[in-house]
């Protein structure tokens, strides 16, 4: 019963129900359409999740193919499977104990793959060492995370752990803090200035808990979920000096180091930046980085794969990480091999890389034309602001809720916001979060949905959106 | 650094250190394979593991071409795929969110998977009702059972939960109940009478640790490993009994109910004795049963799916095992694709039905086999002792080991039969685990290795442990 005493009593829980409502409804939903009931729409457009294959973008045909070739070698033998394909397959296989993806993978993943991966992230920060024995493959970042939290925090401590955790902020990692006792430090991102990372307001969240809690460590995501900024290399220079006065542990959430569509916008990975930073900072701070398969434009969610990688951690805490993952079996195997894909793609001269280029382009050219079609209309639609994407999976706008509105909500016991999603997904079959999921400065409501759609589901789900707020405003004023 | 506190002060860590003594050697063994050195032997055999495939078992063509057809779908236009085949990969595709496998599957999975789960269970129950929405599928059953524990242990309480667990046990079950804080309760199976289960031996443990812990759950594995039983009807009745006046939680661990090859052996499970038990049992023990892909003929460990299924678990505590599911992604979908396969195999009539049939019955033949070798020659080696295996995937013998070498293993700071295996896999190229991995009767030495490997493999593994036993025995004699 250990961690529901703990969600049992927070707010998070409450939130979390209130996911529940908005499910129900949808259900509800669906169920009515199936059974012939007219209503404006046809089917339900579900855009909760960052997940892009359930909104209708493909996977990749290389990522496929060499997973089907991994799982029946037979195809091995056809030559309608290119030859780049069958090596790669062949390759991996190999590694496999006993050439087969059905046995089990070592307990910090397949040490063919943590090399591959290793070699992704030195290229990615040009040429700053990576070692293999650093990364732990897991089923998916979420998991990655709460390992290392589990190390992090002391539950049996007469002053409770605290992380400092953004607002907003990617629900999965507030309910693991909670889960493990730990308090939620909450820092607010700037939302008027394109909701950056400031460190006065990581100085303000401290402070705030001087005696109430033990500071342990930083968690930042990179490209932001759901805020989709990109940090420039100064905010997290000044990050990482944040931390290494405060002598805390850093977090950083990097699953979105592939998508990023701004213009001017650049991933830097906070281990790049450290390393430039040099001694005494690039040896003593620690960082653990987190990314996923289930991310990128690859977006294999479903397979179950992610990675960390820890920079300057302490040897003992290294071993104590190492006992908890091996505490439970390594990574699905071919989660693995979409992460060995993901960060070892196709190259010029491949025969596989015209069309895996062609692919990719097509996604990169989708992603830019929503982001851009998304800020236009709802910046054009009265009481909407949002703030540039330039990374991520989501918008995350303010919506400035007709006062009666929120009335309304209020005596139905409800966050105006989810009250608006509630009705959003009734009356126009849109099903998008709420803001109060995710954290939001008093009265300010806000909604969140996936960017990573077709074209045309997104031109449609902006149709309904604004159709939708248009009636809505008029009928709460 | 709340797991850790516990695992670093306890035995089974240590007994994991000799783990790594011997995986080390093994490295150490294969590198100089590598290198060249002339060796009694071209590779190492690895038979530590349940794991099928790794010791050369091949996968079942059905379940593979199924999950190819799912990942690359373009092969379900292709004529070269049967029928069934298609049509089951387009079912399940259609099952999968945006109809593909790369997005998140529901926290306790595919509705559809679990419907089909709880067809195959009311079927081999011989009709005993199933409910989809009791079961749980997850990234394998040693997740499930993790989390089923993490449910019944309260850390935090002033008397620690214990929960009764076999001995000789599985060791990711022990190192997970230690992880949790709570206290493993051991009880001894009767080796003499075939690794039986006697209630006079909980009844035992029980008393045992009166005011030492607070006692909550009973965990069975059956069919056993290491031990190879195959309980009986009339054993499980009185487990069921014990459990209900003691008003503990049943865990059945039944991930080997398909590894069944005694002659009179047969598996029957928990939950159908208890629903042929009646009322007032049959409506009131707590049961929970867990199953597994990676185990059966199929044996698909690397693709992580298992299920658990409860049975008369108060609502309450259901939810909070709903929660603690919902706290990850769900499990892999192709490990669900593999686990609906599993339990909704081809038919006959079916299209695939022959190759299945003929797959499946080249595998029963083997292991029958094997159990049969391992059993005639273990049983005519001097100092070797072997109990029928009747089911599992391993053969767990006695090995009585000459004082002197149980005196030069403690010299070394070694149990006696970690120094056996240690000199196995150096001598004679043959990897398997000792019994004080499992838990033994003191002064009592054990080996276990998995008997799910080809035939040849079989023989070549009896022929290098018989050598390498005469000349050990003559060493140290
Ligand atoms: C910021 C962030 N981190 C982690 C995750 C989890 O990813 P995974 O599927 O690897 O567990 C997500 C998923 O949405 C995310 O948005
Ligand atoms: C008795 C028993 N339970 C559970 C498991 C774990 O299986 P899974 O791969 O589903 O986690 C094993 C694996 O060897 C086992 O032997």
């Amino acid at each position: 019963m250990y961690l529901f005493t703990e969600i049992g009593s927070n707010v998070k829980n409450m939130k979390q129900l209130e996911y529940l409502v908005l499910a129900k409804q949808t259900k509800k939903v669906i169920n009515e359409l199936r059974q012939g009931v007219i209503k404006p729409y046809t089917e339900v457009i579900d855009v909760c999740w960052g997940d892009p294959h359930r909104a209708g973008i493909k996977p990749l045909s290389f990522v496929r193919q060499v997973l089907a070739a991994c799982l029946y070698p037979q195809l091995l033998e056809s030559d309608k499977l290119l030859v780049d394909v069958r090596q790669r397959a062949k390759r991996l296989l190999e590694a496999c104990d006993g050439g087969s993806v059905g046995s089990y993978s070592p307990t910090t993943g397949i040490p063919e793959i943590s090399q591959k991966v290793s070699e992704f992230i030195k290229k990615r920060d040009g040429g700053v060492p990576s070692y293999p024995e650093n990364i732990y493959i897991s089923p998916g970042s979420q998991w990655s995370l709460a390992n290392i939290l589990n190390v992090l925090v002391n539950p049996e401590a007469s002053l409770r752990t605290g992380v400092l955790t953004p607002v907003p902020c990617h629900i999965t990692t507030i309910t693991s803090l909670m889960g493990m006792g730990a308090v939620v430090i909450p820092y607010y991102l700037n939302e008027e200035q394109g909701w950056t990372l400031q460190v006065e307001e990581l100085q303000r969240a401290l402070e705030s808990v001087k005696g109430v809690c033990n500071p342990v460590a930083l968690y930042v995501i990179n490209p932001g979920n759901p805020s989709g900024l990109v940090q420039s290399r100064k905010s997290i220079q000044e990050v990482i000096q944040f931390v290494s006065e405060k002598r805390l542990f850093l977090l950083a959430d990097e699953v979105y180091q592939d998508c990023v569509f701004g213009e001017t916008a650049e991933f830097v990975s906070y281990k790049k930046v450290l390393a430039e930073l040099g001694p005494p900072l690039s040896d003593t701070v620690e960082l653990a980085s987190f990314h996923s398969a289930s991310k990128g434009f690859m977006g294999e969610c479903g397979l179950r794969a992610g990675y960390v990688e820890l920079v300057n951690v302490d040897p003992t805490v290294m071993q104590y990480i190492e006992n908890l993952f091996s505490t439970f079996s390594g990574a699905p195997t071919l989660g693995q091999i979409a992460l060995e894909v993901m960060t070892n793609p196709p190259q010029p001269g491949d025969p596989s890389y015209p069309l895996y280029k062609k692919e990719m382009q097509q996604i990169r050219t989708t992603l830019v034309q929503n982001v851009k079609r998304v800020y236009e209309v709802l910046n054009s639609l009265p009481g909407f602001s949002c703030q540039p994407v330039e990374g991520g999976a989501f918008a995350f706008p303010t919506i400035h809720l007709p006062p009666k509105a929120i009335q309304r909500a209020k005596e139905a016991g409800m966050e105006p916001d989810t009250f608006y999603c509630l009705r959003l997904v009734e009356e126009a079959g849109l099903l998008i979060s709420p803001g109060c999921e995710f954290g939001q400065k008093e009265a300010t409501y806000h909604i969140r949905f996936c960017i990573m759609t077709p074209q045309d589901t997104m031109v449609e789900i902006l149709k309904r959106l604004s159709n939708f707020h248009t009636k809505f405003v008029k009928e709460f004023s």
